[in-house]
């Protein structure tokens, strides 16, 4: 079912963008928890991550891969965490944060509110890193 | 480097194990948040995620994907979330909870304490449910 992703995908709604390819794309959080919180979305319209089909999945989870180096390049943390809820947009989607600490990637903290030059410059940080 | 999970795949310390195969086990969190919150665990010691090599870590999101079949299938929820954090033990493992809310995999929240019988129970159940 199209959510506000599918708007996202097809570039109806606009995004602060850091990675694209044939089948899954990836742009920063707009309530981070973390400059530099990144989610990665496949284009596909799948709510639930284990309903994805075999290539799909390895290959989303190949594509976090490569984005979560691009992050630890772009910001200063201790490692990218990874994070699948789903419950709150149904479509499947991975957070990625850069995190210092255990708490830095708890949920329940307030969100960091970031002016648009500040999200297209960590944008644009983590897209020049992504290989 | 050793750690307490590097005991636990030599069999040194005991677990409540769901799966295992030569390269990857899966038990049972001692402190869950949920019933049914399990640990995925490549055998091969390495701390971070995403310095798994490729195929490991390939292997490590597939067999994962499989435990979380599993649980689904063992554990009344609304889906199974994952996490990776990674900065309490040197050895990467994957979380796999069991969920009906976003605040049911708060890693803040109050840990259950369970009887003996109770994990083994959980265990049987989701090791059953894993093909």
């Amino acid at each position: 079912m199209p959510t506000i992703f599918s708007k996202i995908i097809a570039g109806e709604i606009p995004c602060f963008k850091v990675a694209e390819n044939q089948h899954f794309i990836a742009f920063l959080d707009i309530s981070p928890l973390k400059k530099g919180h990144v989610l990665v979305v496949p284009k596909v319209e799948v709510d639930y991550l284990f309903d994805l089909e075999a290539s799909e999945y390895t290959g989303l989870m190949n594509f976090a891969k490569r984005v979560a180096v691009a992050i630890k390049s772009s910001i200063e943390c201790n490692r990218v965490s990874m994070h699948v809820i789903g419950l709150e947009v149904a479509h499947a989607h991975i957070h990625l944060i850069p995190i210092n600490t255990p708490n830095d990637c708890n949920f329940s903290n307030e969100k960091l509110k970031l002016s648009k030059q500040e999200f297209e410059g960590i944008a644009a940080k983590i897209a020049a890193n992504f290989k």
